[in-house]
């Protein structure tokens, strides 16, 4: 399962909670994230975020991003499955997607080929997006405290423009896939979300027992 | 014009001294390397060589060095071949072939995929292929006095046999592209084979005058 969104979504939020029911009711299951699921992702974090680097391309960014994922998958994610566990995961493919192609502009073919080597395109049984307007998610995002903190990283330097066009391509791809997405509108108070969150998973992990 | 072989093989010393002779003649030039021939490619590279992944596998490095080497070829090579400066690169993608493809086993069609998406399978109009064997490039190489100072990297720790392969990788890409690959076998005295690169040389930079 993984939760997307934009930084300020409330999906790390939101993650924890759900990890806490699942907790309570004695499932089995692993919290991870992209990027940085391992050593290894959070060193290509640490190169991806440097200020140093404002040149990038899209693509550039494109290869760092799924070399990390490979990482995860074989190190974190297939391990935990095969081990019986769920899995609940921040960021995954979906963001790629919306960053680097509808944000960055690189072409959604050669996203699904490196997809395709790198992960074999694998996809969660189950993605919630949490959407809120970018400038929302702006106002509530760790980005605006490091603003304030005068700290800012090579992806808060972008422009709210970038970030529309991250949240429509995120819609975009919950629009194609139905049955995987689950939007869940973020911009009101946590409690209201909470509640559309536990509604999005009933049929998951709902009193009518385990998958 | 790229220079390729093992590490230990006199690769860049004979660069060094490719470089000198291009000066003395007024032709204009820039040197570069990989991987770490930009700020990125160097912090990516600190990541590739870094003790603390050995579960790294050959598509997640063959992601890392693809990601360098597109910063490398917008950031370093394309502007310098736009001014008209010829450009002597230290490894290029065949490194990537022998190293990831002969040496790891990552499949070539992969490997073809990803060059043709990040550097639109670019190719040097040159290659010196530096031979010798691998046990001998071994005692030479900077690998040996690393290891006799008990600071040794990740591909340090690979066995005799990984760099056989890729030896026999190289000499493969060399029968497959005989107009662009010279093959210098460097085995001898450093001597013999500044002879044998400047033989190899002759029609691009001779006597007989500019390309």
């Amino acid at each position: 399962m993984t939760f997307e969104g934009l930084d300020g979504s409330g999906k790390s939020t939101h993650l924890e909670r759900v990890a806490r029911r699942l907790a309570d009711r004695g499932i089995a299951f692993e919290i991870t994230r992209e990027p940085g699921g391992t050593e290894l992702g959070q060193a290509i974090r640490n190169v991806f975020l440097d200020q140093r680097f404002p040149g990038m391309d899209g693509r550039v960014e494109l290869l760092l991003v799924f070399a990390s994922r490979r990482q995860h998958l074989l190190e974190v994610i297939e391990p935990a499955l095969a081990a019986g566990r769920h899995v609940l995961c921040d960021r995954f493919t979906d963001s790629t997607v919306a960053y680097q192609g509808a944000g960055r502009g690189v072409d959604r073919e050669t996203i699904a080929r490196v997809d395709e080597l790198a992960t074999g395109a694998r996809r969660p049984d189950r993605t919630l997006l949490f959407d809120l307007p970018a400038e929302l998610a702006r106002r509530r995002g760790s980005s605006h405290k490091r603003r304030r903190a005068g700290r800012i990283d090579r992806l808060d330097a972008e422009t709210l423009a970038f970030y529309e066009r991250v949240r429509e391509g995120y819609l975009e791809l919950a629009r194609a896939e139905p049955e995987r997405f689950r939007v869940i509108d973020s911009s009101g108070p946590p409690e209201a979300t909470a509640v559309a969150v536990d509604a999005a998973l009933a049929d998951l992990f709902g009193e009518g027992g385990e998958r």
